[in-house]
């Protein structure tokens, strides 16, 4: 008996869940949870069903090729035990790179970090510490280079998931476009406060009593992508930009790493502008 | 067109799911949200749907009951709107009644308050300006009367709930069995820390960062029952035992609605000494 | 013996505390508590001073009148027991005021409500319950007459604190210039993100997984003001805007709660266009 | 002009501020920020000032030996920049290891790792990598020659803090008496719920909504030590003592970084069974 998540999203109308579990069932196939809704705003149904059976998701995938296609869903089934392929792209700051490699290697995430991309060379030794490929790209006027050589690894390694992970460059449109979805970031705010460069300064700036990070899906509109989860942390007056940026680092990484659970988890769904996390 | 919510538990085996969509299916009602759990403690399944359709709630009890009874289920379906009605016991302390009555008021708790009983007067003022039957009950030595006397208030008003609003006397074990499931208490701190009496001077005691209050359903064994959810506030060494009163009061009052909330949306299952929470 | 708290800011520069304490040390008086604190921004030098004599804080503040000028402080001292006197402003909800009245009611916030003023009706059994003056103010169209109602209001119950308790009508910078630094206002958002109008609203269209409130010192630029405190709670893919504003008014009535404890026990200063506040 | 930390606990009576600012003030140094408090429980005064002067630590602490002496003060003066010698003990789990290895090194604990010790090797690679001392304990057999060991180190490399960061084996009595005030411990709850072994599972057995850490000083009592700061983080219904360890790691690791952050800034002290705080 193996362990699969079916994931799925359509447009909303009676007898979906019917006709997938009925389908399921057949098989006999065991539902172990599921969580399912419909959003408003969107008319999307929006499906996670975790289910074993003895059989491969290739086949699932198969048996429901029908059902699929006649109510027009977004389905896929995946083994539980699948690890998404992920490249992390970093700048200078590390703190997000350590931690997600950290957690990958006690099996708290459960993904394949298949590559890391950086700027800067800080993030080499945590790579090669842990026998990961460091790739090194230029500066902000090598954007077209450092793009393709980005596409290029996604295709080669077969990327499921790409992690900005204080990523400092913004990508182009046409990048984002061709990778929708597949993209997310760590912005060092609690968005939509503090947009765009140098947040914890902002923040100080405004005297706030609260600092946040939020991981959010990359667009084209800068900080605009659906946000995934948020973070926050109190701060206090004697507090300057410093102790907010090594506050926030927690933070940061904390909720980068909540985001990344949830997808690899196969949690996240995009619904417009907005996504349905079922946690 | 209505919305109901289903809920249901029993043994896990496999088609459970298939049976009850297929059977909603086949009316043509729509599937708003759903969210399921096998526990593998206890070999349980649960289920809450969320669906809407042109019938009424007896109307689908009546055709799942043959499934029902195949899969050994205990099932119920409601009308989405119909609010349970609650019984409110409190001794001296007012606040989570009060909180109770201005959530029913602005509709953000959907119930109906069909009586509370207190063996104190602190409440009465509270349920009289809200329109609210308001019983005396006696003190230690007249337990027995007490609970005849909520006996036959429950029957009479046709009780779903039994809220302990601060209600400071000890239940017997013959009435909390009558009422099993039925009956919920907010403990004023975070259990399992400090049971039995004046948790506050006992947490002040051992010197804690945090103090608590926990929502769980009341069982024979004093503060041991199935935890609904739980609360948290940050406390420091500056505060005496009544700023930990003044601060776990708001605490107290914020678990016991969120606890409410989630039973009045028929979001709780009891599984064994625990709760399966579809948040 | 009596307790006082001595409240202070001046220009720093050496010798500050040793005048004060050693003047206070003079007259026997024990110091139960102190924070003290320099802003490298502005420069400026805050404290707070606990402590216990045989004296009167008008016999104080003599007492310290030469070291004041001298050091140019904004020097007071008070009562600890001394209640400040409170007027509270609100439109249509009600949330915000009940809770304010219950928490002087049992002593939490230790104010004397002096006046209630309204644009709506909402409010008015409350304060008749509780034996509190309430006042009929305008609509947009009556600001001057208003904010006259409201100056003569101040004026004639020797108001300390004006709490907009969700009062939905932009003052006049004229008025706020009148009571600087003594009205202060819950914004139903986590601010600077969503300033002005329905910011549930903005914040659900965003798509936000947290949202939050915040309680801030009234200035001429709405939503602009030195932010006391903020508070926030999750919110979760299947909530509408009608269950942000069921929960936010949870955030809103602690986080306004909590802004106004922090006052009236003297624990906020101005800073600049932010606040300095020794919890 | 460099920066001083003066702390001190003693009796407390009239005049120990003034004694003590007026010292400083006659040495033209000046405070930049301070927290006092007068512990009822106790009849302790706890003071911390931040001051900055043209001096040293060894000379203040001169100047305040009489008075030190008459107030019969437990008196330190420290550099602001000195950064406490620490000695981190750990079994199998390295996370907390890791953690603070990686806030020394981006200089969000200003501290110094001295040594390193432990039963296990797990942790000798990030020792290795950080250029740090390793040192290999026996096991429970061992007790006696790991504290002959560990008195040795803390001797020989001048231990000012010792961090139990998941050191599984209980300490003698002896062994904490002679190192009193100076061993901490993380502890994987939120105590004093589940004192003792396997926390997780306790906590999972009981089905709790909410789980913790707890930092607290070493005493000859196992987990009952006077706590220093805890975490809490939610846990849901579907969460295995697996994924409640997996949630703790990051609990467990922030809780301590915080306690120790308050530490070696010399914002903790001992108060009878409890601490005073200064945050």
């Amino acid at each position: 008996m193996k362990s699969f998540i079916l994931t799925l999203s359509c447009p909303d109308r009676p007898g979906i869940v019917a006709a997938i579990t009925q389908n399921l069932a057949e098989q006999t196939f065991n539902i172990l949870d599921s969580q399912q809704y419909s959003a408003p705003e969107t008319g999307q149904y929006f499906m996670r069903i975790g289910f074993e059976g003895d059989t491969s998701s290739a086949q699932v995938e198969r048996q429901l090729a029908d059902i699929a296609g006649e109510f027009d869903m977004n389905l896929q089934v995946a083994d539980a035990t699948a690890r998404p392929r992920v490249l992390i792209l970093l700048s200078k700051f590390d703190h997000c790179l350590i931690d997600l490699i950290y957690r990958q290697q006690v099996g708290s995430l459960k993904m394949e970090i298949a590559a890391i991309a950086s700027n800067h060379e800080t993030g080499r030794h945590w790579a090669q510490d842990a026998n990961l490929a460091y790739h090194t790209l230029g500066g902000r006027e090598a954007k077209a280079d450092n793009e393709a050589k980005l596409d290029a690894l996604i295709e080669q390694d077969s990327i499921d998931l790409v992690i900005l992970a204080r990523y400092m460059q913004v990508l182009t449109p046409e990048f984002v476009a061709r990778h929708s979805g597949r993209i997310i970031n760590i912005h060092h705010s609690f968005l939509p406060s503090f947009k765009g460069a140098e947040p914890y300064s902002q923040a100080h700036e405004r005297g706030v009593k609260i600092i946040g990070a939020t991981a959010h899906f990359v667009t084209a509109d800068l900080d605009e992508g659906p946000i995934i989860t948020q973070g926050v942390e109190p701060v206090r007056h004697d507090m300057n930009v410093a102790s907010f940026i090594d506050v926030g680092r927690d933070t940061e990484r904390r909720t980068l790493a909540r985001a990344v659970r949830l997808l690899t988890e196969r949690r996240v769904f995009l619904n417009g502008n907005k996504t349905v996390v079922f946690e």
